[in-house]
Order: C-alpha cells, then structure tokens, then sequence
C-alpha cells in the first residue's frame, strides 16, 4: 500500500498518490485556500474487489492520411449513464464504493477504467502499422458535488484544478515515449458524455495529434515568410479589431476566432508566449481562476440552457518551447440554438470542411452579452 | 422559361433542365429502364411565389491552421424536420407545392435553397482571408417515395442516380473557379438530417478540401518513397489479408479500411485506377448498381436498425487524372451498438485522434454476417 505523504505541488496545493484496488494510480489534490474539507489525511484504502478491465488497444496508422488512430475495442463495455446514486465519480460512502475510496474530496486524478491508451507493456505485433496502445487516460474530477460543474466552482477551487493539470502536465511529460499531455473536458450529453459527474480527461499520446502537428507546420511556415511569430500576430489582429474579443484580462485574452468552426467558440490565450500549461505564472493563474468559470456561466447564459461544450488545452509537444507551438485553451460549444445541435456530417466528417451556421462576430456579441447580464 | 428539350447524359438517361421560381435550376434525370413513372415531359411549372433567401455566406480562412471554413448564417433559419406532409423534397400535389413542381419523379436534382456556397458574384470583401462563399450545392433526391431509403432503391433507379453523379461532376466541373466536386449523402436525424425524404448532396467547393488535400499529399510522397501507388498498395494488402473485405465484386472491392475511425466503415474502390465518378464506365456502373443497395442494407442489418450514416465519393480535384488521387466511395456509420451513437468529443474534435470501440476485423465480420442474413 502506498503511503507516501503529500507532496507539495504548487504554493497552496499538496498531492498525495495512492493505488486503486487494481493497481491504478489515484492522486488527490488538496488545497490550503480551500477549507471545505476537514482532513487532507487521503489514506482510505479501496475495498472493492475489481477484476482488471481488459486493457488491449491499438494504434493503427492510416494508411492514406498517414495518421495513428487509437482501437479499443473492450471500451465498448464502458460505463454508460449509471443511475445517479451509482455514479463512479463521487466519493464513496458506507453503500456505495466507487472510483474514489474517500469520503469526500478537492480535486481527484485517477487513471480512467477504461482507458484508450495504457502503460502496459505489449510486444510489438506482426502486422505492420498496428502497435500497442501506449499512453496514459486520467480522469479529473472537479469537485465531489455530483451536480455541480466547472462553470460553478469557485475560484479557489480553479486553482486546484489548474495545480493539478499543471502537476499532471509536469509528471505525464517525464514518461518516455510520452510526446503530447492533452488536458481536455466533454461536457454535456449531447458530446457523448456518459457520467453527469463534472469531470475532465488528461490524454498522454505517444505523438503529437494532427491538430497540433498542422498549427506547428503552418506557424513554421509563416515565420519563414515573414519573420513574426503567427500566434501573436493572429492575437494582435484581434486585439486591434476588438470585433470578437470576449476577454481582455490582465494576462489572458480571449476572443471567437475570425473563422470559427463552432457556433460558439473561443480561443483563450495568455498575453506572454508560453508552452505549457506547467509554465503558467502565479498571475496567470490567479486571473484564470476568476476568468474560465465566469466565461464557462457565459455561455451557458448565452441561451439559457447548460451548454455542451468541448474545452481543450493546446501546448507545446513535450520537451518543446519553441515558437511554433503556444499554449491556449480552446473552448467550443455544439449547440447552435435552443434546440438545435451542431451537427458534423458529410462536409465536416468525409470533406473536414467545416460549415458554421453563426458568424463569429455575432457570437461573441452574444457571449458578451450573456457576460453582462449575468454580472448584473 | 426553360423548355430545352430532354438531353441524353447516358445510354439510358435523359436530363432536362428547368428553373423554379426564384431562378434555381432543377434537372430531372429519368431513365428509359424505370418504367415507373409515365410521362418524361417534365413539363410542370413551379407556381410557388419564392423569395429570395438570403444567401451571403463567406469563405474565411483560419490563419492557424491555413484552412478555409464557411461562414453562412443565414442557414440557421433552414428548413427543420417539417412534418411529412410538408416534406419539400416530395412532388408537389394539388395541396402542396413543393421543390419539386412535377407530381412525380425519378430523380431529381435542384440547387439547394439554403446554400453554404452560391454563384452570387459578391465584390471582395475589405477583411483579409474573408471572401464570399463562392461555390455551388445541390441537393439529389433519390426517389419521389418519401418512406422509401437509399438502400431499398432498385438497381435500375440506382443506375440512373449515377447517372445523375456523374452528369452532375461533369457539369459542376465545367465552373471555372470550382476545383472538387463532392458528392455525399447523410443519412439519419443522428447525423444531424433535417429532411427524412432520401436525398444526397453536392458541394462545388472552390478549393480541394483538407480531407482530399492530406490525401494526395501522402500519396504522393509514398510514390516518392517507394516508386509505387499507396491505394494500390492498399488495395492489395486487404485482398491479399481477405479479414476485412465486405465486398468482392469483379470491378469493385470494398473493405473495412485497417485503421478505420468509425465503428462500421467501408471503403469501396474501383479495381482499375479511375479518378472521377464521371470515369465510371458500364460494367462498373452495373456492378455497383447492385452492390450499393445491398451494402446499405447489410448496414442496417448489423444491429437489426436504420443505420444512420455519411457516404461520400472520395475523387480527384477537377481536372487532375493522376495517381495522386483515386476515386472511392467511403462509408460510416455514426452507430456503434444499439442504443449508443460513437460521438465525436475531445480526442476526435480537438486533438483530431479517433478512438474507435469497434476492432475493424470485427466491424467486417458484422458487415459480412448481416449481408448474409439479408439474402439468405
């Protein structure tokens, strides 16, 4: 059993890690500012009896696009919409043991039950461009309030969160073969979420996603051209235009981009070039811990009805911090009226042409909007 | 008004083309074979009084990563699951005028009324990376039988949609400015359809979607690696492997592709090396004829439910006959069990990383199981 004190992971937060009744790590995050619970002892051990989830996945690369795609076929199997007294996520009690063997909780990582990538260990396989699916799934969960979210904890609590994927940022970059941390929350159902519980993911992929791999291509390409850096370009156009800025903080910025994909959607940046979200400053964070959940309430403001969203940091690859990456948080919502989603079919999916029904500038009209009257 | 007499676009298939009432061309596409319909005069007016909708959308490029999305508000206001009595899609009645002005059809294709792409000269605009949304779409209704399904087609009919395909890609290529024609159908409410009636799609985009674009280009360097062709390639190792092969025709091949990112996908080439769905010769028109329904079919035989899907012909960019590009019709599924939809979240629509819960082997033993079921 491990019983390994806290460690102190940022001014205020302790993390203690301790192991799951199959062997996966569970880690506890727990704050001095935050004095909503008594005990930060965290050595309650998990008395289930749990039969290892078959943990076989694949990356396989497509052929025709050059892409590594993640198979995992036992994930058919995940938990799918518990009952609420069922849910995995909250603490445990005398009735009910669940993924978390304490009372009650701050902030809590534990590797995901059901995860797309794992540490185990696979011998190669004979078939050429299928490896073993290596990586690493967290599950992050916000807050032990079963009917809360992110857009409603306090701002003390923010800093938890933000220690603790900055502590996983730092910890998941030292695995060898680790080269992106990907720190990411789906909310809502409509995105396919199938515990209610508020809670994010943590990706550690053993590449650098598509995504990211472009934007470092295109940012390469344009400094060759001209010299500058193309994050801070793009940052200053809006600045200058203000048209689609919906946060203009101290230290962060955040606007729709001029060719949103998402009927509502912001990139969130910080006013200095930083890679990481491990390299955020005491102000940043501070300014963060007040700003994400403000704009998270926006948004559900802006239609008067809990949004389902997709939040996203992008970061640097592991090890890098150059200019061709810059840390930012994505955040984009899928629906695009009361009542209607935003849908990805032919164009999106088969084409990757994006079609968006809401121009960006009347979105971050309404987001603005939304962030007065509920200010007011 | 237009009354061009019908024009031959097949050894089976007239066309004729007219307009509606607010300038939209609509082309009829009948064919000798389908003796289901009477009259071919095509002759009906539309009595409707239509006005204009408003069909400013724009082309914005986003800087990060140099690719162009449409921005076409006005589409929000678009037709929204109408009852069956209004289905526009259906002729028009006495009672009921709709898109279509004949009282019947075989099949019909007309310019969609809430385009995210139109011919409209608009002047540039003053935004950089903003431009108006040059381009075309079309909407194809495969049969005037509102409850009947892409699947449930005779291949007679199924010819003459190709036939309308391929007139459509020869005549949409004709339009200077247009580089890719991109034919695809969604199918269900879960891929977000807002019309039931069956009916595809074509967008005339004035660029070669990223999609298309990564796939040439991994092509292109593999023929620089290697000296050989990657589909080929491709092609090959799934027949020599035979695991994921659905269908084995003499002129096509279709298969579950290795790395597949969605729960039941194909992928369907030509045996010969063609570039456009215009190249199709006979032999391959009447194979497919048969094989296309049938595969739809096996689909919605796999889990005993209407599959909603997104099918869409993969071809080369108008003009371009290299090996570069090849022409194949590549189907998903958005279903990966009864009950449960795969659903795009943070992995896939951030990180741009598919996990997909279903193994591709095991996707093809379904695909092939269901086919047999269905014709036994």
């Amino acid at each position: 059993m491990n019983t390994r004190r806290n460690e102190r992971v940022s001014p205020h937060t302790t993390r203690k890690v301790r192991k799951l009744a199959d062997g996966r790590e569970i880690m506890y995050y727990d704050s001095d500012l935050d004095s909503s619970i008594d005990s930060d002892d965290r050595n309650a051990s998990d008395r289930r009896v749990l039969v290892d989830a078959p943990a076989h996945t694949e990356l396989r690369r497509d052929p025709l696009l050059d892409e590594w795609v993640v198979v995992a076929g036992h994930r058919q199997a995940r938990t799918f919409h518990p009952p609420t007294n069922e849910c995995p996520l909250c603490p445990s009690t005398a009735e009910q043991l669940t993924e978390i063997p304490e009372s009650g909780y701050e902030v809590v990582v534990f590797e995901n039950r059901f995860p797309s990538l794992t540490m185990h260990e696979i011998k190669d396989l004979d078939v050429p461009d299928i490896f073993p699916g290596f990586g690493r799934c967290e599950v992050v969960c916000f807050t032990s309030d079963h009917n809360s979210s992110l857009a409603n904890v306090s701002p003390a609590r923010m800093r938890t969160i933000l220690s603790a994927w900055m502590d996983r940022d730092r910890s998941l970059s030292e695995i060898e073969g680790v080269e992106y941390v990907f720190i990411f929350e789906n909310r809502g159902v409509e995105v396919g979420v199938t515990l209610s519980h508020p809670h994010g993911q943590i990706y550690a992929y053993p590449f650098i996603p598509p995504r990211d791999k472009q934007m470092r291509a295109v940012a390469t390409d344009y400094t060759h051209e001209t010299g500058r850096s193309l994050y801070q370009d793009v940052i200053d156009n809006e600045i200058d235009s203000q048209e689609r800025i919906v946060f203009d903080g101290e230290h962060w910025v955040g606007f729709v981009p001029q060719a949103a994909r998402w009927p509502f959607e912001i990139q969130l940046f910080t006013r200095r070039h930083i890679s990481h979200v491990s390299d955020l400053n005491e102000a940043e964070q501070e300014e963060f811990a007040h700003a994400y959940p403000l704009l998270l309430k926006s948004l559900d403001a802006v239609l008067d009805v809990e949004m389902p969203y997709i939040a996203a940091w992008h970061q640097a690859p592991v090890g890098c911090s150059d200019q061709e990456s810059r840390l930012f948080l994505e955040i984009f919502t899928l629906r695009r009226a009361q009542g209607k989603l935003k849908y990805l079919a032919g164009s999106e999916s088969a084409a990757w042409v994006w079609v968006n029904d809401i121009a960006p500038e009347h979105a971050a009209n309404e987001i603005r909007a939304a962030a007065k009257r509920i200010s007011s």
